[in-house]
């Protein structure tokens, strides 16, 4: 039975190749108003191919923004266990195109690559699942688990109606656990299972100074520069021991106990050849103080400004003091905050920091709970196995640096055990140019999102 | 005689702003690459006019970037003083475009103000001395003194290539006084001679971290952020008391005298109007501690940053650590500093600030001499005279914030008095959306230029 699943996979390497290819050509970037009928669709398209690999329902269900596309197949009987699989189909903006040396929206395989905007967060990983379901389909007859499918495409934008969509649907999504392939490994040889990810607290300062752009040369010295202003304000937002200085911004962060740190230690890490291959910059930064680059990156709370604006953008010079300025920042944040207290501590911190020679505002654009994961279920036990088979390697537990909003929601609202089981690389250039996903974890995430149902269904 | 030259002013006055308009329509964007032809179009515009009102010689001089406008007339004989004018013909960028009333290269009259880029700086005020020429040729015959114009394309862009120009055409260029209206008045009653002007060095800061774009979940914390470190960087330059912090900066500054202290302080400065009328902003910023505003402006070397830039600047969030940042920077500088020791002392500076985590650049938009004039000399009691009689009221001497590099430049060279009358006014909108021109201002320079050209030549 195995032997033939597996080999159905092997066989249609290049039709699952070709099919996600169809999907990554859709250029579904949900934060870009004018790809809104890209992003839908993407929808379509998915909802197309859960009913052809073998689902008996499929829909686009709309939501305040982009839709839903939720998918079911309840054949397995009650008896069997019911796993809800959460993906998500739009992607990241594209800029700077120049810096892409392929299309992002051609999908192009090289060295074993396939190159293109959303290839591993989030189509390739999701789409795992809809091929390992169509192999179950076509060589057992059916999946040895009940199905759900919850995409979303919204991810990107903050999963910014996620809440109000699984909390409206809570009786539709019931399950035993959801699964997430919307992370990464450790490195090609070892997988990883995600216990942790942070939440996000995005915010954009807009600084006012006077009602038009001036000549700085009659007015420079005593009208006070937006962009001084929104540097200065951006610049006092980390002490010199990297520490965020926003009051109150540590309260509520639970302290890593030390056989989380140990576990965090037990992580390869290797900061010279991170730095080289995945960083090139001339040295990494210190950070808070205190704490290992691996505790910061996914334990530790940060704040990171994403974009800064303001006067005279072009090429040579042009002496003006800009009318404003502005800055987009967002804060990753840790089990216990919380994004609603932080974006107010912000805008607070915001607010006291400015000077009154202008005016300021803050504005929010979006927020997420952080989630810590249970290692101690039956179905993380599944996941380790799964990982185990397909990778050939011991997976290793490791907390996330990014947000997957859902996490948060499916614990607190289904109140099921969440797998993070992720097929990406540490290089696969998330959120960057040149996005891809190594050809081999995407065979082998196949194979162990099969793994995966065969041993929650206790086939295994 | 002088009733027949008013007169012809007055009842030409449609017809010189109709010439006006004619050249206000072609966008002579200096920096703009894509404007090249556009600028050419200005120049050739300008040369064909002053053959026209009656000069005897005109032509386009090349330089290694656009061209000087030269033309003379030397019809006043040995005997008569020979008068350089000089003006620019280029203009500012316009962005923010959105921000303009009305398209800035269709001229339009608004109450008494002619709208258009190039209405203040510098077309209407050059052009007030083309017409007073006209005049002259048209009621009396010719000029009382002897004329040469030259009329530069690259004043926006620090008029990079003038003083290679002015140095190989010293003889060419020979007069007795330089005539210069590219400065304002303090306000429409008050008529202005500009006695000092600022120096100038533009540089810009580019901080280069990672390799490529990285995702912030992924990488902040323990990447150094190009944003963060270009606010940093930016925010140092100004200590709490507005001082620049660059060692060295203030060494040169020649101290402003008592009297000179007193002669700022006796020019009208509402500071309450200036906020509300000119500025807009909820107040004025202190600046550099111990100097009063008009001080500040004029008097004192600044430090403005003029456009800062990286990650993502579209709508909406996306969650980036940008592979680089930058900021425009230009300082403007007083007697006795040498842009060219400020520059190297502002990228010694900077690279003492960045940390080693980035590579940083350093470059040099362009360089210009502060200048100060002699206010004792018969030239500058003629320009003091003509914009009694012009404006009906005495002229105050004042210290410009702005730069002129060609202050230096024909005082260091040709060694002659240079005399700064200027027909704008503060709310001009320089370098701004809705720069215009008052009307009465650019009949009464137009008289100014006839009784000025009159009195040198002691005929008035």
């Amino acid at each position: 039975m195995k032997e033939s699943l597996l080999g159905y996979v092997s066989e249609h390497r290049s039709k699952f190749e070709e099919s996600l290819k169809e999907l990554l050509r859709i250029p579904s970037i949900s934060t870009a108003p004018e790809r809104e009928t890209d992003v839908a669709r993407a929808a379509d398209w998915l909802a197309d191919r859960l009913l052809s690999v073998g689902l008996d329902r499929a829909e686009i269900m709309p939501t305040p923004g982009h839709p839903v596309v939720y998918g079911e197949w309840k054949g397995a009987g009650d008896a069997a266990p019911t796993l809800l699989v959460y993906g998500h189909y739009d992607v990241q903006p594209t800029d700077p195109d120049e810096e892409w040396e392929s299309n992002p929206f051609e999908p192009i395989v090289r060295d074993g690559n396939l190159y293109a905007r959303g290839a591993s967060d989030n189509k390739g990983q999701l789409f795992t699942h809809v091929a390992a379901t169509e192999a179950f389909f076509q060589t057992l007859g059916e999946p040895p688990v009940n199905l759900k499918f919850m995409l979303e495409g919204e991810e990107e934008i903050g999963s910014r109606h996620l809440d109000g969509f699984v909390k409206q649907n809570a009786d539709l999504l019931t399950c035993d656990v959801a699964l997430i392939s919307d992370t990464h490994m450790v490195d090609a040889e070892t997988p990883a299972i995600v216990t942790g990810v942070r939440g996000l607290a995005y915010m954009e300062v807009i600084v006012q100074g006077p009602r038009t752009d001036l000549h700085s040369g009659s007015y420079g010295g005593v009208v006070h520069n937006p962009i001084q202003v929104v540097a200065e304000i951006m610049a006092a937002l980390h002490d010199e021991d990297g520490q965020v200085t926003i009051p109150g911004f540590y309260d509520r962060v639970r302290s890593l106990s030390e056989v989380e740190r140990a576990e965090i230690a037990r992580v390869p890490f290797d900061e010279a050849v991170f730095l080289e291959q995945e960083v090139g910059a001339p040295a990494l930064w210190a950070g808070e103080a205190g704490y290992t680059p691996l505790e910061r990156i996914g334990a530790r709370p940060t704040l990171e400004i994403h974009g800064i604006g303001g006067g005279f953008t072009g090429e040579g010079s042009k002496t003006v003091i800009p009318a404003r300025a502005w800055a987009k920042v967002s804060m990753r944040l840790v089990p216990d905050q919380d994004p609603r207290e932080i974006a107010e501590l912000f805008e607070k911190h915001i607010f006291e920091l400015a000077p009154s020679t202008v005016s300021v505002e803050v504005r929010s654009h979006g927020l997420a709970d952080a989630a810590v994961v249970d290692v101690d279920t039956p179905a993380m036990q599944s996941a380790v196995y799964a990982l185990k088979k397909a990778f050939g390697a011991e997976p290793v537990f490791i907390r996330a640096g990014g947000t997957l909003p859902v996490v948060a929601l499916l614990g607190n609202i289904l109140k099921v055990p969440v797998i993070m089981m992720g097929f990406g690389l540490p290089d696969d250039n998330l959120h960057a140019p040149n996005e891809k996903l190594s050809l081999d974890n995407f065979y082998r995430g196949i194979q162990a999102s099969i793994h995966f149902m065969q041993r929650l269904a206790g086939q295994e």
